[in-house]
């Protein structure tokens, strides 16, 4: 029996994650759960999965649930601390972090700190601090199970290997709602146009991510921090059919890749099942049904937040903190229509333009780096 | 070091081997060789490598090698005796099996029992006598490592995993130099048409095997053997691309594929170095100059080659021996062109059901009903 608590719950990685366990109740016990706002679905949860406490980001909400759940033994907690209780209650053996945005980062870093597992669904916690990251979870022997598909694609592709048997990774992108489209035509694009994601169903946040491209940008540095890979050795091709899921190719020139279909829960339940495999009557692949696959080079002048993503990098430092949570800022004006699409990359690397660069970076640090790039992307289009 | 014996390294996959050693001297140390008849490549590899022994297959042969070589320290020996003794030489760790045919059998199944590795090149051993093999490997504590380049895909991207995870595998199979052709069509194709194959350059034998599709039962025959799977988790996909050479289908729904150009040196490698990776600069695959990769099903009805071998192998006992036996001897004859191309599935077809089945099979009883096969076939269509 393993004992988890999910992080973000209600969202659609959350809400997956619970699909999974439901379809394994022998298998997993769910202890603590959180969300941001969804109190509605969130007693839904409580009332199924009867967790020891939950958290809610809002003091009055969680006030509302607590009313609501009074016939239950679940305690119910609020705000940041209330999330970091969730990520560290005594019996978790496994957190999944699936909340959105920088905000995963602090719950994170305690949980490892109090020796959890991390089935991390929250890529910006590598991209703003993957350093620290890791090197805490090294420390504490942990073991960081990624859940983005591309990246549990590589993970999966490595099992029976070492990172120095790798010569690079190929990063597949479905090229989201805009491929093959011109930088002409984008100007104008609605919210509801980039929202609309050719195979996967996400979140907004990573849907608009997906449209820039910049999810890919922070994958890329999600993988150079996962898998310890310099910068050269992680290339992306785009793949619309998305069946591939990602590769690693060897020194010996083979490539191993992970294929499926679409479908989160398949990387959900081998993160929570780890290193086993467990059976599901998820689709089975069919490739006559697809009978082609196609792959093509990221066009980067048309979608310049992959190669602003590829520059953080390189540059290194607090860059990649700084990319990141001014995307997380322009990504959410654009969904409130306040600024157009191409905003969100201008934003971007005007941040990066007036960031002084730090390095030997801390918590503290960073935090702080994030503050300033928030606020600095919140007023450049005032 | 690693001490080797190939048998049949005068052929494709022996030359592709040496290729191999070459580049990795310090890694491997050539102590046996063996050749058909091709004396002249046989003396520049005994030059180069310095094996302390050689057989060849034809006694006057081996003569006039030993004439030839008179000024090294390699020992000459001859026909089946001389081949069982390569396969066993004390200091070697690893036999390479890549001679063609039924031949290969008796010195794999010698080199097993005196604890040898085994390199499998010669699909032909697990097809008519897979069952035994395998069982002589546990018992020995010897490992079979596939050197097809499918087998070797299955086998590579199982690392990590065990059997009992597998739902199904995939082989791939280009199709041949006759996809896409109708039965009417290939009623009077030459040899030279058969021979020329699409993607992969290889030996006489199973170029036809290839165009035939027998090729791919044999290989399904192999891999029931080879990873202990029922006849229902073996499914064959054609690939006309020939990049994705074989794929793992898991219970939890995700496919492992292992990928790249069409070379056999890097299955060969993988197979010399294994549980290691060891880098080489054979070519890096490129996914943006491939661009589209395809996949249909077989065509079993302008193929029935293939059909011939699933059914052998539903029926089981000496089914395949048999299948194996007449196949060998047919496409000898329809190399000679003394038969047409739909001769081979015809006499092989006629055959089968002339045979009585027989069960719980032993060597010897397996070398009788192989001849009993060849001479049948031999006598079909005179």
């Amino acid at each position: 029996m393993k004992n988890i608590s999910i992080l973000g719950s209600t969202g659609s990685i959350g809400t997956q994650t619970l699909d999974v366990v439901r379809s394994n109740k022998e298998k997993f016990n769910v202890l603590g759960l959180s969300a941001n706002s969804n109190i509605e679905l969130l007693e839904k949860q409580i009332n199924e999965f009867h967790p020891i406490a939950v958290a809610v980001m809002d003091e009055q909400k969680a006030l509302e649930l607590k009313e609501r759940i009074q016939n239950t033994n679940t305690e119910v907690l609020y705000g940041l601390d209330g999330l970091n209780t969730i990520a560290t209650l005594s019996d978790v053996d496994l957190v999944v972090t699936s909340v959105v945005g920088m905000i995963g980062l602090i719950p994170t870093i305690k949980a490892i700190r109090c020796k959890k597992n991390i089935a991390l669904a929250n890529k910006e916690t590598l991209v703003t601090a993957g350093e620290i990251v890791m090197r805490e979870a090294q420390k504490n022997g942990v073991l960081i199970l990624p859940v983005d598909s591309e990246h549990s694609a590589i993970f999966q592709s490595l099992m029976g290997y070492t990172l120095q048997d790798i010569r690079r990774i190929l990063l597949t992108a479905s090229g989201g709602p805009f491929r093959g489209w011109k930088k002409d035509a984008l100007k104008d694009v609605t919210v509801a146009e980039a929202l609309k994601h050719p195979k996967w169903n996400m979140g907004k946040k990573i849907s608009i991510d997906s449209a820039t491209l910049m999810n890919k940008g922070l994958e890329v540095i999600e993988a150079k921090w996962l898998f310890d890979l310099s910068l050269e050795q992680i290339d992306v091709v785009v793949h619309p059919e998305s069946i591939i899921h990602s590769m690693v190719e060897y020194k010996d020139s083979s490539v191993i890749a992970q294929m499926g279909y679409p479908d989160m829960r398949v990387p959900i339940q081998f993160a929570l099942t780890y290193p086993k495999r467990i059976a599901n009557s998820y689709e089975k692949l069919n490739l006559f049904d697809i009978a082609t696959l196609t792959f093509e080079k990221p066009d980067l002048n048309t979608f310049p937040c992959l190669k602003l993503a590829y520059d953080a990098l390189r540059i290194g430092g607090s860059f990649p903190t700084v990319l990141n949570a001014a995307n997380e800022v322009l990504v959410e004006l654009f969904i409130n229509e306040k600024i157009s699409f191409y905003d969100i990359p201008k934003g971007i690397e005007l941040a990066l333009e007036k960031h002084d660069i730090e390095h030997d970076l801390d918590i503290d640090k960073i935090v702080e780096i994030d503050c300033w790039a928030r606020n600095f992307a919140k007023n450049i289009f005032l």
